[in-house]
C-alpha cells in the first residue's frame, strides 16, 4: 500500500478503509522501514482535518492508535474500571476529587493524565506539587494501587500508544491539532490503553476551553461517545461551562489545596457539585447501582470523609507526603502577593478565563514547551466571581508570585479578565448538555 | 514566521501574503536553517490543493520560484525571446518542428525542456536519440547557440528554480501533483528562469494528457496565461485535443524522424498544422509581424526549407550528428517489428493515446522512474487514425520492439487502444481553444 493512495482516498473525500488507517497508525508508531515519511504524514493530517472522518473511521483510528503501543490488561482484578477525562480547563481540578470519591464507592480508577501546556493545567504537575509523588508508574505499581486504594494517578508511559505521540506533535506544528476526529482518536486511544471499561468525559467550552463553541463542543461530545461505545467503552460525556474559572484556586499547589479542601466539604460550590456528578457517572457507569443510589453514596463519601481517606492512601501509595492533607504548609509555595482590585463597583459580571490560564502561566505556573519547567508555588486565587457584588477599590484576584518581573507581567492581564457592571448577570448552569 | 502560522492562514481558506510565500519557498530550495521541515511543506501543499490559490497569490508562488534559484538574463542578446511549453502528450514533438521555424522568422528560443516520466516523452530524449547531442548547456553555450542558430534545445540545470525541484518531488508523493495554481507555478517558474519575455502554451486535453476534462484544462489554461502575464510574460495558451496520438510516430528517434520529415514538407497534417500554429503565435508574441504575416513567414520557412536548416544547425551546434536529416539509419532502430492488425472491417472511430503511451513505455521507451534508462529505438507507427476506413486483418499499428518479453507485454494494449465501428466518427479540431 503506497503512502500516495492513502493520502489521495482521503484528498478526493473517500473514507479510508481499515488497512488504510492500520498503515497510517504503524507508520506513526515505527516509522523506520515503513515507508512512510513524517511528510507523509503530515500531508494526510492535513487531508484529514479539511476532509474530516466518518465514525466509522475515527473508531478504527482509535483503536488502532491503541494497539500501536501497550495495553493495560487489568480484567484480572476484580470490580469495574472507569476512567474520566476532561478536555482541560482553567482551574479544572476535578480529577483530585471525583478520582477518590469513585473510589470510595468501589470503582477501580486507574487515572492516567497529562501534564499542562498552555493555558491549562496538567494534573501530573499538580500532584507533583506534592512532595515525593511519584506519577511514574509500572504496571506493577499500577496494580498494586489499585488493589490497595482502588485509585491509581499516574503519566502515560513510553510505550503507551506511541502513535499518538508523533501524531500530536506534527499536528502541532502543522496546523492540524483542531480536528474533531483527529482529538477524539488522541484522546480515546490513550484511555483504551488504560485497561477500563467505561469512560466519563467532561468537554469543557467557552474562553477558557480548546473548544470555544457550543457546537464544536457537542461534536467532539457526540464523536467521543460514538467512538468509545465503537471500541467497547460504556460512555457519558457533559458539555460544561469554561467561561469562568472552576472553583476559586488557581495554580498547582493552590489546586492541591482546594481539591482537599474540597474532600472536606469546604470546597466551593461549583467544584464540589461538577465534581459530585462526573463521579456519581462513574459509579453509575460501573453498574455498582443505579443513577439516584449512585449519587447518594457519592455524598456519603464526600461527607464521611471516606473519599479523603483515599486520597490521602493513594498520596502515600505513590510516595508522597500524605501529611500535606492536615498541613498545607508542606506544599511549595510563593512568597510574593499582590491583589487585582476593581476599579469601580457594582457586580462582576463576566471573567475570561483563558486570560487568567495565560497569567498564571505568565507567573512561571506554566510551559510554552512540553521541556519547560514550572513553578508548583505560584497561582491566583479568585476572591470574587461573576454575580458578587464589589466595591471599588475591593480585591477580585490574589496573586501568589515568585518574582517581580513576572508579577509585572501577570498583572496588567488579570486587571484586563474581569467586567464590572450595574446588575449581577443572568446565572448561566454549569453543565450545559449530557450525552449518554 | 512560524510554518504552523502559514499552514493555518491556507488551511483556513485564507490568503497567504507575499512574505509567507517567499518563506515557504525559500524553505523549499533551502531546507536546512530555515525553521521548516518537509512535513511542513506537504501539510501546507495539501492546503493548497485542497484550498486553492487566488491568481494573486500564485503569481507570488511563481515569481518567489524563479527567483529562488538562477535566471537567465539574455537582455543584451538582440532580438525577441520567445518560449513554448506543452503539458505534455503521446506523440507530441512539437518543439522540435516550431523551435526551428519559429527560429528562422528571427524569434530567439532558448528551448528549455524535461525528460519524460510515465506516459509522456520528453523532448530531451528525443534529442537524446540524435548521437552526440548534448543537452546540458552552460549560460555561456546557450547565449553562443542563440546567437549563431537562434535555437537552442537544453535541460533545466540544477540551480534553476531548486525550490520547484524540492515541490515537485514533495507533490509526487503526497497525493498533491494535480493541483492546477502548483502546477502553473511550476511551469511558469522554469519558464521564466529562461529569460524569455513571451511565452506560448500549449494545454493538452483528454484521454492521453494529464488533464483529462476540459473544464481543467481551460482552468489551467486561465490561470497561466493571468499568472504568466503578472510576471510580465506576453502570453498565449492553445487548449488541443489529446486523445489520439499527434502525428503517427511514437518513439524517440521516431519522433525526432518525423519531425525532420515534418520540416521537410512531409509531415502529417495535424502534427504539421498545430506546430505552424504555434510557431506563428511565438512569431507574432514575438512582435515581429502581425498574425497573418506571421503565419505567412512560418509557411515559408517550413517550404523554403529554412526551418530545417535551423534543426541541422541547431544539431550541429550541440554536438549531434547533422547528417541524420538526410541518413535516418544514423538513429537508433529496433530490430523486431510486429503488427497490430484490426479484428473487424469498418472505420476506426477512436484510438485511446493514453494505451498507446502505456505501450511504448512497456516497450522501453518510457520510464517509471526518474533514474530508470530508456531506449531510443523502440516505438510504434500509428497506421491507421480515427476517421480512416479499414479492413479485416489489416495493420493498425506497427511496433519496433527490442525484445519479445517487452512486445508481448506491449502487444495486447495496443489490441484494445482502437476501436472499430460502422461508420467514420465525426471530426474533431485538434485546437479546441485559444486563450490570449
Amino acid at each position: 500500500m503506497r503512502p500516495g493512495d492513502v493520502i489521495q482516498t482521503k484528498r478526493d473525500g473517500g473514507e479510508l478503509s481499515p488497512e488504510q488507517i492500520t498503515a497510517f497508525v504503524s507508520a506513526a508508531a515505527h516509522l523506520e522501514g515503513s515507508g512512510w515519511k513524517e511528510y507523509h504524514l503530515t500531508a494526510l493530517l492535513m487531508a484529514i482535518y479539511l476532509r474530516g472522518m466518518t465514525p466509522i473511521e475515527t473508531a478504527h483510528l482509535t483503536r488502532a492508535m491503541a494497539d500501536s503501543g501497550k495495553r493495560f490488561d487489568l480484567s484480572d482484578l476484580p470490580g469495574p474500571k472507569v476512567g474520566k477525562h476532561s478536555t482541560g480547563g482553567v482551574g479544572d481540578k476535578t480529577s483530585l476529587i471525583l478520582g477518590p470519591l469513585a473510589a470510595a464507592c468501589g470503582v477501580l480508577v486507574p487515572k492516567m493524565s497529562g501534564r499542562g501546556l498552555g493555558n491549562s493545567g496538567g494534573t501530573l504537575d499538580k500532584l507533583e506539587s506534592i512532595p515525593g509523588f511519584n506519577v511514574n508508574l509500572t504496571e506493577e505499581h499500577l496494580r498494586d494501587a489499585l488493589k490497595k486504594v482502588g485509585l491509581a494517578m499516574f503519566g502515560q508511559t513510553k510505550d503507551l500508544a506511541p502513535a499518538d505521540k508523533t501524531l500530536y506533535a506534527l499536528r502541532d506544528v502543522t496546523a492540524t491539532a483542531e480536528s474533531i476526529p483527529l482529538i477524539t482518536a488522541s484522546i480515546l486511544s490513550k484511555k483504551l490503553s488504560e485497561g477500563i471499561s467505561g469512560l466519563v468525559m467532561d468537554v469543557k467550552t467557552g474562553r477558557g476551553a480548546f473548544m470555544k463553541t457550543r457546537e464544536q463542543s457537542r461534536a467532539l461530545a457526540e464523536l467521543l461517545v460514538k467512538v468509545g461505545t465503537a471500541n467497547g467503552l460504556k460512555m457519558s460525556a457533559f458539555i460544561t461551562a469554561m467561561d469562568t474559572p472552576l472553583g476559586r484556586y488557581i495554580g498547582h499547589a493552590l489546586e492541591v489545596i482546594e481539591s482537599i479542601e474540597t474532600l472536606k466539604g469546604r470546597g466551593p460550590r461549583d467544584l464540589t457539585e461538577l465534581s459530585v456528578k462526573l463521579a456519581t457517572r462513574m459509579v453509575a457507569l460501573a453498574g455498582i447501582a443505579d443513577a439516584a443510589e449512585s449519587e447518594r453514596k457519592v455524598r456519603f463519601a464526600l461527607s464521611s470523609g471516606a473519599g479523603l481517606e483515599v486520597f490521602r492512601k493513594c498520596i502515600d501509595q505513590q510516595g508522597g507526603d500524605p501529611k500535606v492533607i492536615d498541613d498545607y504548609d508542606r506544599l511549595p509555595g510563593a512568597s510574593g502577593v499582590a491583589a487585582v482590585v476593581a476599579e469601580r463597583g457594582g457586580y462582576i459580571t463576566a471573567m475570561d478565563s483563558e486570560k487568567i490560564g495565560i497569567a498564571v502561566r505568565l507567573l512561571g505556573g506554566g510551559r510554552d514547551r512540553a521541556e519547560d519547567r514550572i513553578d508548583h508555588g505560584v497561582g491566583i486565587v479568585v476572591l470574587l466571581k461573576p454575580g458578587d457584588a464589589v466595591k471599588a477599590g475591593e480585591s477580585v484576584y490574589g496573586v501568589r508570585y515568585r518574582t517581580p518581573m513576572t508579577r509585572d507581567a501577570a498583572l496588567p492581564l488579570l486587571q484586563q479578565s474581569f467586567t464590572v457592571g450595574d446588575a449581577p448577570p443572568a446565572e448561566e448552569p454549569l453543565v450545559l448538555e449530557e450525552l449518554n
